[in-house]
């Protein structure tokens, strides 16, 4: 779920069923193709260097590097949940009751309001594909805003408010951003926040990165303005706990009034504005998409509670410390030598250096790159000193 | 994934597409309503006293009692994968070298040839679902083929010769079975072999039993009749070691003829069979729905090797001897006063004695019942007790 853009989710009208091109085998090679290991996949297959060992560039994934070793605390908590034989057994589909009272408890702590237990459900942390990719799978039309890149990244509402029509019934956004590491203000969220209220629109909030901010602007969850507009956001453990093999997540609604619950039958028109939200009867949905998918490890669930209490601020400081944000480079294709786009530059540098880096596209922006710097500093200081070479070898200035 | 049908995949035509009546969250609603999980959620809402506890004859997880605790050294696998750092990283979609070797070796033992590495990709283990739900939301027809109660449960083959026709893809066998407990004779399996192949079908073996056969009837993969039609088999950790919140389990390949890894471009029709099969490109579609959904805990993965290797014969033989087979009870509704249906009996009977039994409309078997037998004995004892009495309280004689 890592997107360059904003995406605003519009439900397809029945009638328009015939339109859609794909059957369901299309329909996933379409969003297994575009998805960032399809991608990142088609790029590491160029690597025939068996001399010099890759450098990985184009990853999120730092976990490997032992800088980035996740906090003892938090492996004490999964060995005892696993010794204690208590969460060998399937867990109730929303997730177990301990897990979702400390993760309510855990992000209450940024909110003006306590978040019941009821507000989250425990989930195997967010895949890679694209919201477009899943959207696509569910035949659900995806209209794309743009961020703006001069000011910050932010997120262009007057597009926002443009695209949206009486069918849309949600805006993602990202933050922080993934790929290009902005924090949101607060002031915009405000916005943000007003414009899905005006819209009749709730924000899906991707917050996987959450407090991984490193710049001037602290990080502030969009569940803050659930009460203007309701919220779902998305979350996890990965990132912040560097271990996103442990596939734990969550799906929280910030909602104090009750907005999602609310089903056909029982809504009124409140102000005219939740239109579209309440026609998907949300709460409900995410309940029975969670009855018919996979539940994360019970014993990991069983765990959480310890996962964040027990952990120091310490460890947190350290990572944040070791963590930079990845670099967003665009690419200049006419100052290069037989290059066609980003997909291209990077399958040659893979082939010729050894080096991965991710093309923009697989994130929404294309010819331009996306290069990891959460490696060991040593692997980052090789990986760019090859990218300059293959850069000044296909060069066209002489 | 436990049914008490077999089901016949047939993929639909796109310009039945408008034939579909359900929008996408219709489809979802429907999926989730129809699985154990949403049956069982709505039995156990009955369940009122306070004074009892609840007895859980319904579910289909042993493993919350302490009789049925799992391996210490499959424990201790998983401890020892998390303590070394080197499982924190997300995974490769299609699993861990390591586990997939693993898993095929493990395979292999039963089988007449060698399973690759390349065969197994490792998954998060089966769901709730139907087959009948997941193939709903895929928008693949379904079709039903019964077992024969009278003849050990088989297969009706000349059902599913009727059934069949030209856009059909695959059949759906569970052996041991799910909820009827029976395990398929070797020659059975042949003459499933044979149909499958004459109708130019593949076959899906849900295995997820496998191992876990208590009668006279040894239990023999469906693989082994891999060089006669391609098999796909869905297998887990999950019962055979008492673990189904350890979310680890695989699809596998049986297919030394490479049938499921032609596509259409490179395929030459082999004596006008395969036709169906080769047109869903079923291994390309296993790497594809891997790409796009989240992996099993890589530390699991990780532990899946020594889970595997270390786990004694003693272990298996003692679960073996503890567990017995699900009892499948038909609900004779003409002696029974107020009771409508099996969802009603199972309604009442939690609501009077906080006892949950599965309705077998769960599982396809509608008006009867799914006894589970692995629970402690002090409380399969209590719960015949007291099923005993909503009986007779509810019975029509005298």
């Amino acid at each position: 779920m890592e997107n360059g853009h904003g995406d605003a989710l519009r439900e397809e009208e029945e009638e328009d069923e015939e339109e859609w091109k794909f059957g369901p085998s299309e329909d996933l090679l379409f969003a297994s193709r575009i998805s960032i290991r399809g991608v990142l996949g088609q790029v590491m297959e160029n690597v025939v260097d068996s001399h010099r060992p890759p450098v990985p560039l184009g990853h999120g994934d730092p976990s490997v590097f032992p800088c980035f070793r996740t906090a003892s605390d938090a492996v004490d908590a999964v060995v005892s949940a696993v010794r204690s034989a208590d969460f060998n057994c399937y867990s109730p589909t929303v997730g177990l009751l301990s897990a979702r009272r400390a993760v309510a408890k855990y992000l209450s702590r940024d909110l003006p309001y306590e978040l019941t237990t009821d507000d989250v459900y425990i989930t195997n942390g967010p895949g890679y594909p694209f919201y477009e990719a899943r959207a696509a799978f569910s035949r659900l039309e995806a209209r794309h805003f743009d961020l703006l890149p001069n000011e910050g990244w932010e997120i262009d509402l007057d597009a926002v408010e443009a695209l949206a029509d009486a069918n849309t019934v949600a805006m993602v956004l990202i933050n922080p951003g993934n790929p290009c590491g902005n924090v949101f203000r607060k002031q915009h969220l405000t916005k943000v926040a007003e414009t899905a209220r005006k819209l009749g629109i709730l924000v899906i909030a991707d917050e996987v990165y959450d407090h991984l901010a490193f710049g001037e602007t602290p990080f502030v969850p969009m569940g803050v303005f659930g009460s203007i507009v309701p919220v779902v956001t998305v979350g996890s453990i990965s990132k912040r706990w560097v271990v996103p093999g442990w596939r734990l997540g969550w799906i929280v609604t910030s909602d104090p009034n009750g907005i999602l619950k609310k089903t056909k039958e029982n809504f009124k028109i409140e102000e005219g504005i939740w239109r579209g939200t309440v026609r998907n009867e949300i709460v409900e949905g995410i309940k029975g998409i969670l009855n018919i998918t996979t539940d994360p490890t019970t014993f990991t669930q069983g765990a959480v509670s310890d996962i964040i209490k027990n952990t120091k601020e310490d460890f947190f400081r350290k990572t944040i410390d070791l963590l930079r944000e990845t670099a967003d480079v665009e690419l200049k294709l006419s100052l290069l030598n037989g290059i066609e786009n980003d997909v291209d530059f990077c399958c040659k540098l893979a082939r010729e250096e050894s080096v991965i880096i991710l093309p923009g596209s697989a994130v929404g922006l294309k010819n331009w790159l996306r290069i990891t710097f959460a490696v060991g500093p040593s692997s980052l200081e090789d990986g760019l000193g090859r990218l300059k070479s293959f850069c000044e070898r296909h060069s066209k200035a002489e």
